[in-house]
């Protein structure tokens, strides 16, 4: 029986003395982390705990794609060590001054940047996750409480052994990064509901876990990582962009939120560009559902390695997360942009045009966290838009929207100075 | 019955026009609403439908203090009419870019500052208040659902309605400011659900309203105004100040969140400064709540206007909003600190002292949206820290903490200009 409260209280306790420990004393911590993940001993804890986690879930029957992404091998480990490291070479936000100004009165105004305080990060079966979250969250000068997939309980306990040994030594509270290894659902709801300790959860999975946080969190929420995106191609656009753009958009990595769903193309061009479009897609293996008007360009069938069918109303609005694309032909600018208020997620969008006006007039009627002008939705990350890291992609609109970094692990505090000044 | 979902609706798309509204037409739209509420028979059908809500409140028993809050007069209005007129002279902060940068890749990157989009204020029995939400909305951008407290109904819809015209003559969808005009709570639970199409509720209320949204909101919800707040005199203060920024806190209007609710005093001058804090307090009619060194000191008894007695474990951690204050007697900073940290709310906290480590340590290790050295905590409030005007002051970490205008009021999309880059 886990006692949720005494870990908030902990985690709260513990959030106070990081909030003023010192950039080099938390990345001294981060490095430790590093060395304590490249201990042969440790290595060897790790992976047992994780064959165990891989094993109760190939009898459980978890297919081999999601039985991939819990795995932990060497090669994997060494490179979350070094991922540790790149995190202590990044900029440390907290207690940066800045608005400074002086009012009628004398009082001197500033804000000072610090951290959150308690940050619970709730993720799927993704063990690297745990790590990847404590060092972003430590780095920042807040605690974390961390709860990963059912599946990977094991992997997760004593990932979170070995980085708490590692805060032990650095000479930080141990509490500033807690897990909760227990696969009951029942906690995931109680951490939900510890408002009195937890300044804000972060989901990182799918619709589902987002939806179900909240529905049940008391506590702040930052929801995203859902991403239905469109890629508009206006008659202005420069074909020799359109095809790699696309393509990049569609296939570098088709499983991931920021990748393309949906491609819109103006009638004017679309007998012009569909067919080469068409053609790099099939080529590497995209199935692409067509609207009748492309499907009268494209015809129907076997094309290379992929197909093209004709699309259902279900293929738009899809995150297919999948080598799959649907195609609408577009009458007008505005078409594109009503096809987009209706369907978008408000992730990442992208227009591919010459003309200047129409450029603004999609990117101002827009509305999402990114907005790409003649290049692929899939730098909407962290690392590509040089935030050096990221623990989210927000698609809400409070806080923070887009890739969230170190940065926007933190909030800030006004403090303002006076010499005995009195509201009159 | 209510179609919240319609309602919903047609704020999303309202908002989408309004958000491409430059500062001109809000303005414009801003000195209409104005106007309007100084025309003869608006003025009448205002005061009309407040005196209907004033008896039925009087009838079922709401206490004079309460009918006051709810009342409208020629005047009152007069003032909330200069008040619409001040957010028009506000810098609007939509379409303001910043962040610019370019990417080795070429990329470049810059944040446009947008509307949040729709808007939920949920308040209580201060008929006032929608006119005031309504005009920061709409400078900002925002399309805004009202739900005022359940016994202002027929003054919020006379004003909605005022304000709807008005909107419809500048030529913005009236649909940009909605109330929902129906006493039935069911309606606020089914507004704080509408997450299809609202963006963040924003609460203006007690601490039930704000526990009540955080427990039923599938919307980010924007907690705040609980205030419990502190002021610690360290024995470096200088005694001059310390008598009227502790009156000021506590006596100048000690019914809002930012007045003084617990004295902490450093042993070492608590018996020079207490007599004469005691004095100013009690001549001004506030009840001082004495812990056992602080009784000892003072005395128990009536003292002028007020009176001393001994504090119960209650009065520390209690929002009086009354002429009430709590004095514990402390043997140091940290302990100081420590008290707030177990009591405070996160709003605002001063410290009074002269020594700058002790300032420093207080400002560091202080968890707030604002502290205060060396001045009264009124100050935490959005004209007198400079923004020009407030709709609330955030007491949680998220997006904006202490007091929230205009800025705050909006979010921000990235916009990723290429010329052909892909991911590699």
């Amino acid at each position: 029986m886990i006692d949720l409260e005494a870990i908030g209280s902990r985690a709260r306790t513990a959030s106070r003395a990081l909030a003023q420990c010192a950039a080099e004393q938390k990345n001294h911590a981060l490095m430790l982390i590093a060395q304590a993940l490249e201990i042969e001993h440790h290595i060897e804890a790790i992976l047992s705990a994780n064959a165990a986690d891989i094993a109760a879930a190939r009898a459980a029957g978890m297919a081999p794609a999601l039985l991939d992404r819990m795995l932990l091998d060497r090669r994997r480990i060494a490179g979350i060590a070094a991922d540790v490291r790149q995190v202590a070479t990044l900029a440390d936000p907290v207690g940066e001054e800045f608005d400074a100004r002086e009012r009628p009165n004398g009082l001197r105004i500033r804000k000072r940047r610090v951290p959150l305080g308690v940050i619970g990060v709730i993720y799927e079966a993704r063990p690297n996750v745990t790590v990847d979250v404590a060092a972003l969250c430590l780095k920042s000068g807040n605690a974390a409480i961390l709860r990963g997939g059912k599946e990977i309980t094991r992997s997760c306990a004593v990932l979170t052994s070995v980085i708490r040994q590692a805060l032990h030594e650095a000479g930080l509270p141990d509490d500033a990064i807690q897990v909760i290894a227990d696969p009951d659902r029942a906690y995931v709801e109680g951490l939900l509901r510890l408002d009195r300790f937890i300044d804000v959860i972060i989901p990182r999975g799918g619709a589902a876990l987002h939806r179900f946080c909240r529905e049940h969190a008391t506590i702040p929420v930052i929801t995203g990582g859902i991403g239905v995106c469109h890629a508009y191609v206006d008659p202005s656009a420069d074909l020799s962009l359109v095809v790699p753009i696309i393509h990049n958009a569609k296939v570098q990595r088709p499983s991931v939120c920021n990748s393309l769903d949906t491609l819109l193309i103006h009638r004017a061009i679309a007998a012009a560009a569909l067919p080469p479009i068409a053609d790099a897609l099939t080529a590497s293996g995209v199935d692409v559902r067509a609207d009748p008007a492309a499907l009268a360009i494209l015809g129907a069938g076997e094309r290379s390695r992929g197909r093209v069918t004709a699309a259902t109303t279900a293929d738009f609005g899809t995150e297919f997360m999948a080598l799959i694309v649907s195609v609408r032909v577009v009458d007008s600018l505005d078409e594109a942009i009503d096809h987009i208020v209706q369907y978008g997620s408000g992730h990442s969008e992208a227009v591919l045009a010459e003309d200047a006006a129409v450029i603004d007039t999609f990117v101002a009627a827009v509305d999402a966290s990114a907005v790409f002008v003649n290049t692929s939705t899939r730098f909407n990350d962290g690392a590509e838009l040089g935030l050096g890291a990221e623990i989210a992609v927000s698609t809400q609109k409070l806080h923070a929207r887009g890739p969230m970094a170190l940065q926007e692990l933190t909030t800030f505090k006004w403090i303002v100075v006076g010499h005995g000044q009195v509201r009159g």
